[in-house]
């Protein structure tokens, strides 16, 4: 049998979505996280259509070291009515040295004739050019058989003759693209399995998640015979994305046994997925199957008791085959169970002392009712944990602080803020400005504190959301403020709840900062 | 043949959503919203367990007025031993007034004896004395059987003991529920046909998103013969989230002919749920099939001329079906409509005027791009359009405002504004005071406005939501502030953009008052 692969299309396909945009430096980081995970084939671009393709695969050669993938280039056959070997967008293909080469191809009679505008019988020609061509430079040719489903549905004998064509001419797969993205799994099964009796060609699958479909379609086609399996990290893509290869393969590998990367490959999954999305600065979905940081979460108290008992009666799998982790989250549906877990994946193991755990939980509900949430501020429980067992440092004392926003005479507003603080057994008084008057309390407070904590410098604020917590009140409602800080590495959210929205956050921002703190060792000074 | 129909849990197992926390007035709201996409039924959630569940059918049953759903409330069988007529969480779900109980009851042989502690003849006395004692009370039953698709793979005999004690008891409905979301749509499709041939219950299906396929899932147990369908508002659930509704009712109702809502309420759904996504501020996601707002984005390109060829050519389902529209992400065709169709409603309609429509859909364009959203800010969009067509009254004008917001001595903060403007032909300087900057401000513009407009008494302010747009940037980022303000009788949103969040709170709240003084007819003085 032959083996099943990934061809991976992040870069080309991928880096359709909207709001994404790859530098070349971009690309080249992804193309080695890519290698890391193990897939096959890593589609870079269209060389020749697009300047900063063109210049990917030229450093490519010289900078990229793939210890597993093979490099693919993507392009489109021949103009219709000329040759492909004086064509310029099939040149640059050879030009661009990638050993494969994979075309998108027209198979469906109507795209064809409306879109392409040309005959049927010269885009056969176009298809067996174009190969044939390419094949005689000695490249390996892989196609893209464009709208193939929707064209199979119009004209079943003319899509089925555009993969013969590709076949007899020397291409190696073809792959089925569900370029709409309209498809359903028993569909998609039922034509791969046609295709494949009728032209016996080595087949692969392209999905879009347009139906929500994207992973079961890729894996209906892989039962029906495909070999070869498009996808994107992360399910990037134009419109709802394409077919996330994470899930793909986490399926593939762990539910049903077919082998595509290596065990110890998967098991960076998470990491790299993340790495990923960090290179793109498009958020990572927390809900993102296997590989999300909300993946294996657990809130429901029902649940934490039981998890207790056997975690695998309340997980479809390992989270450690993906590189994830099982974690509890705390909230007001918590009770003892989940309070003790949580504290032991904080290494601070409160499981023996029933007194400080029902003092904790008692605490928890207390603050939940006063509209704290702590299932998205673990490092906020964190200190209120550290707080309970009298292991929380004391850092700095806060005398007082104070926020001025105003509009400038140019009609924009400024807001500026003093903070007056002991620490390092220094009394310190500092102003920051800002576009707001958390920004400002931020750059005030970071300010007044780097002379005892220079450690400090390395602390960033990357996500701050508010949520006003009493409707029925309007603007004399509670404020919970939630912020996220990052110290370049990892990042952790504290929690702020006052009926003022920049106490809210002051709280927010203090707890941030000190749990920074706590988190690199630093002593109190 | 029995009718299909959905069964939303957002309430209950959506609600279970890392970072989601649902106050009794947001699951009002949502369950009106639900109603409107005409969805069979709405779980509320567990009375007795969770005293905010109670407090809701409580209040559901004066304050909301469904036209198409039931509502059905959650728990779980009586506890072991015991007998369901004296069991408190059995009452509750009595005293809910719910028409529908939906019990959860346990199906898989090692969780009754693992998790829940009892024998496996108990559960199944727990299962027929609590479905009937309901029944007796005159209640409808639904039952989750919960970890069903594993617990049929451990025991099969006993999965299906634990259907056929629920339907002789005189449950209406089994939902096979695949709680911890592995399962793969093949091995759905071949349980619930088995199960059905054995016990001939009429059965459900309850889907999460673990291996990225639970909408597919859903529909393999629809295709096998579920008629009851289960599933949350834009996916929402624990780990990866619950079976997105939407995706699955576009499905079945577009691909597949089933009806399960009308054609008009489906047409609603991308309004509705980006209206749900604005009451649990999570932020909606852009490539959520169908109604995301990338889901029918093209970016410029191969795709754009053809695109003008024939659309359909181009996307796999019209989006007009599920009210979404197509998007180039250079010049958009859509639109355009809207307004039109926006400003009759408004009384200043402009449908003959190409040159004013285009006017305003090109300043609602670059409002959006920075960050502007008119869906949910009908009062400002009128104030748009009044001000291209050169009908905005001039009612005041604005010189300088300014907060502080300080620690008091006691440690509470107090904020404290100064709003400097021309009204009546007078320059006025009030000050006002607030628990925060916002509402501070608030009461600073009004004292300076009420002696030219004395109306504004009667205005007030009601809601305020803030969303942060660019999370990448943290406190440097977007801020977005929707205000909703009330006369009395009724109440409007107003909306205000900018880096600085008192700024866009600022703008949101002279847009609320300006639009007040419209709307009351009250004349320029």
């Amino acid at each position: 049998m032959t083996d099943l692969h990934v061809y991976d299309t992040t870069l080309r396909d991928g880096a359709q979505q909207e709001g994404l945009n790859l530098s070349v430096s971009d690309k080249l980081a992804i193309a080695g996280h890519l290698d890391e995970l193990g897939v096959g084939y890593i589609e870079g671009g269209w060389p020749g259509a697009n300047p900063k393709d063109t210049e990917f695969f030229a450093r490519a050669a010289t900078e990229l070291r793939l210890r597993n993938a093979t490099l693919a280039a993507f392009g489109a056959t021949r103009r219709a009515g000329g040759a492909a070997s004086s064509d310029p967008l099939v040149r640059a293909l050879l030009d661009s040295q990638a050993p494969v080469v994979t075309l998108v191809a027209k198979s469906h009679a109507g795209h064809v004739e409306r879109a392409l505008r040309t005959t049927l019988e010269e885009n056969l020609a176009m298809i067996r050019d174009t190969v044939g061509f390419l094949r005689g430079e000695g490249r390996r040719v892989f196609l893209d058989a464009e709208h193939f489903f929707d064209g199979y549905a119009l004209d079943r004998a003319y899509a089925l003759e555009a993969v013969r064509a590709a076949m007899e001419s020397g291409a190696e797969v073809v792959a089925l693209c569900d370029t709409n993205g309209g498809m359903l799994p028993d569909r998609i099964g039922e034509v791969v399995a046609d295709v494949l009796g009728a032209t016996s060609a080595r087949l692969g699958i392209h999905c879009h998640n347009d139906t929500g479909c994207a992973v079961a379609n890729s894996m209906a086609a892989v039962d029906a015979g495909v070999t070869h399996v498009q996808g994107t990290i992360n399910g990037y893509g134009e419109r709802t994305g394409n077919a996330d290869l994470v899930t793909i393969v986490s399926n593939l590998q762990i539910k049903r046994g077919r082998q595509l990367v290596e065990e110890r490959q998967l098991q960076e999954a998470t990491r790299i997925a993340h790495a990923i999305a960090e290179v793109t600065n498009v958020p990572a979905y927390s809900r993102q199957p296997y590989v999300g940081s909300s993946a294996f979460a657990h809130k429901a108290g029902l649940h934490a008791s039981a998890i207790k008992v056997d975690p695998d009666l309340y997980q479809h799998t390992d989270p450690k085959h993906v590189g994830n982790d099982m974690r509890m989250l705390v909230s007001d549906m918590a009770g003892r169970a989940s309070i003790e877990l949580k504290s032991r994946e904080l290494g601070l193991d409160v499981a023996g002392d029933t007194e400080t755990t029902e003092r904790v939980l008692k605490r928890v509900k207390e603050l939940e009712l006063r509209g704290y949430t702590f299932d998205a501020a673990d490092a906020s429980f964190e200190l209120l944990l550290r707080r309970e067992l009298d292991e929380l440092p004391d850092y700095f004392d806060v005398e007082s602080w104070r926020v001025i926003t105003d509009q400038r005479t140019d009609g924009e507003a400024v807001s500026e803020a003093t903070v007056k603080l002991v620490a390092g057994g220094h009394r310190v008084v500092a102003t920051g400005e800002g576009n707001g008057p958390v920004n400002a309390l931020d750059h005030a407070l970071r300010q007044a504190l780097l002379p005892a904590y220079p450690e400090l410098d390395q602390l960033e604020l990357i996500d701050y959301r508010v949520r006003i917590l009493d409707a029925a009140h309007g603007t004399d409602a509670v404020t919970r403020v939630l912020i996220e800080t990052t110290d370049g590495s990892t990042s952790w959210e504290t929690i702020g709840v006052a009926g003022n929205i920049v106490e809210a956050s002051w709280h927010a921002l203090v707890e941030g900062v000190t749990y920074g703190l706590i988190k690199a060792g630093v002593p109190v000074r």
